[in-house]
């Protein structure tokens, strides 16, 4: 067997927590499997490097940034080579360059394009546990790139996608995907299994323990993942294309209590409208979620959207800026809303579902601010302190 | 004008000083020039690398150690990079594999075989300063490779044979090569100018600001280098094939406190000896430095050398272990000697300057333990304490 470890920062954080990665990897090496095993930078190393960066230019090159911060896992994989080295193993390290990991130029966002693996294999050939740096990647100048958040999740899907792996193990401080947050929801479990869509639809809602891309990947190239703990030897959580389910048509509950309503009340119903709303906000970099669309008065509409809170103010800013008074009629600000969502493949089997959820919240006395669904989602916005009351009365609905 | 510069780790251990290097470089960009700048990493970070890897495997592989090393002097070009663009100046950084940088694959010890310059020059090209990692390179397979100490020097020396530049500075932290260390001689004179001879004798007596494999590969090149201080604006010494000197025929005193002597007595005189012993030692990684050999009772020699002095006991428990009794009469050891060396083109040429040292420290009441001489240098060793007392004395009696 193949198989692709990816750890990250928490779990290489220190010497000890180093030697106790390694002493995994050797485990399943010493079975007789081939190891590859993909690190993030140690710890807090990444967000010190760009400390040390921006307290020189505040405004730093992306591709400056990148070749700064690839040194971050090329010290991991080293050390780690050292420490299975130190425990009777062989090992080597590759970073980018070496493997190699061929990516677009966009410097801090690049998407992997192609994966040599001429180099791996010839590793793993000789019986050598192969170490290679996540999250970077090099552009066809041979400029290194990083790819973003959650980039080493995605090394370790595109990697054992290219090396046809017999399985992809992404090693996280939790041990595996739970319906709900633990910490919010009391009974919340640990799910045995996930769907793609399912898992992205739960990183998508800030409730994932992976980034959306990897997950995209992995069902692109239907790498099979699983989500466990690098402390414990819990079994984790296996994400995959389907899923035997029980009763239980909806896989989780999360809460994401990190959101601001914005609503531009009595604005023109002409087209384009939203358009250019929308248009000069992303200018500004502010990231929107969810957006609505409502009738108003005749021949107007109200349009309503949620961001970040920390955006709330430079998205009403940019607004007011832009439009001229007679655009609309008030912009409307609630900085203390929370987002609750369903997830679940049931959604899009079953008539209901989403009705359940609403009179589970009329009963908890939960008041609903916003709704909006996708095909296996329905989110709620709501009252930032009715954020995990709304989550538990929708977790007991569902019987999770 | 291409003008190759080259800074040690302190001129970039923290913000302040990254800042007024890169002013410095742009003071020559401004003129028209074309910059190629080559760092060493920052500070104290190779060392404190090298403690993190000790602590998790005390005895590293090199080709993982030169893996993690090479983060350093990436980190160093990076930051660089930004504070130029900082600045208000274009600039971009290149590690090993970017240049690329062409070496044997001899980790922690790799020699430069080739330098591409394409890349380089179409920087250069495009109007940016070029910022290079000094000290690394990379091997026929892609793997990162170290030159050992110094190495930072000869990058920039090699770079500045392959590029053809005009120009090759060396900043260190003293504003040039003096007649000798003006903290033990206060007369001490900065050098105008000295022979690339002259500074690899006075580099191997330890009293060089550049390396000897920087010095040799110069020579080879006719590469003409200034060395000169990162933080005053005086002029530095120039190193190169000839010089036009007045009328000290020498270029310097050198001094170097670290030193042991050992005597070994009444060996057996017959073909071998000398190649058993030291053959032996250099299986320890002994370093020897001065060896002399003199007759002694009838049918018997004499061997003795000079070692750093926490060398001598391993040396001396190595030759008691290798040795049986009847090979020799004792093994003598004296810990607390230095050597006093001068060094100049001018005792090639002239005969009676080495007892003209004789004289200075007879008449300075120096006892001499040993003498050593090569065709531009007298060695010789005196007591420890005699140390400053000697290089004085020989300072003044050449009127420096």
């Amino acid at each position: 067997m193949l198989i692709v470890k990816k750890f990250g920062g928490t779990s290489v954080g220190n010497k000890e927590r180093i030697l106790n990665v390694a002493k995994r990897c050797i485990e399943d090496y010493e079975k007789g499997n081939d190891v590859v095993v993909v690190l993030s930078a140690m710890g807090k190393m990444t967000d010190d490097l760009i400390k040390m960066a921006k307290d020189i230019n505040p405004n730093p090159s992306k591709r400056e940034m990148d070749m700064l911060l690839t040194t971050g896992e090329q010290t991991s994989v080293a050390l780690m080579a050292m420490a299975m080295n130190a425990l009777g193993v062989p090992a080597v390290s590759l970073n980018a360059f070496q493997v190699a990991m061929h990516t677009t130029h966009a410097y801090s966002n690049a998407r992997i394009k192609r994966i040599d693996t001429d180099r791996v294999n010839n590793e793993l050939e000789q019986r050598k546990i192969v170490i290679i740096t996540g999250f970077q990647g090099v552009d066809r100048n041979e400029n290194y790139t990083t790819l973003g958040r959650g980039g080493s999740d995605t090394t370790a899907v595109a990697l054992a996608a290219a090396l046809n792996a017999d399985s992809c193990e992404i090693y996280t401080d939790v041990d595996g995907v739970y319906t709900a947050d633990p910490r919010k929801v009391e009974n919340a479990k640990k799910l045995k299994e996930i769907t793609y869509d399912e898992m992205l639809e739960m990183a998508t809602l800030g409730a994932g323990v992976l980034h959306n891309r990897s997950v995209e990947l992995a069902k692109k190239h239907g790498v099979q993942l699983v989500v466990r703990s690098s402390l414990t030897k819990e079994e984790g959580t296996v994400v995959k294309e389907r899923v035997a389910r029980g009763k239980s048509e909806i896989s989780g509950v999360a809460g994401d209590d990190d959101a601001a309503r914005i609503a531009i009340l009595g604005l023109e119903d002409t087209p384009g409208v939203a358009f250019k709303v929308f248009n000069v906000l992303a200018k500004k970099n502010v990231n929107i979620d969810i957006i609505l669309q409502s009738v108003g008065e005749p021949g107007k509409k109200d349009i309503s959207f949620t961001v970040k809170q920390e955006d709330a103010e430079l998205a009403v800013n940019t607004l007011r800026d832009y439009m001229s008074e007679d655009d609309y009629r008030d912009i409307d600000v609630t900085t203390n809303v929370a987002k609750v969502s369903i997830v679940g493949r049931g959604l899009k089997d079953h008539a209901g579902m989403a009705a359940r959820m609403f009179e589970a919240l009329y009963e908890a006395g939960v008041n609903i601010r916003m709704i909006s669904t996708s095909e296996i989602r329905v989110t709620v916005i709501v009252e930032e302190k009715d954020m995990v009351k709304a989550m538990n009365a929708a977790h007991d609905a569902f019987e999770l």
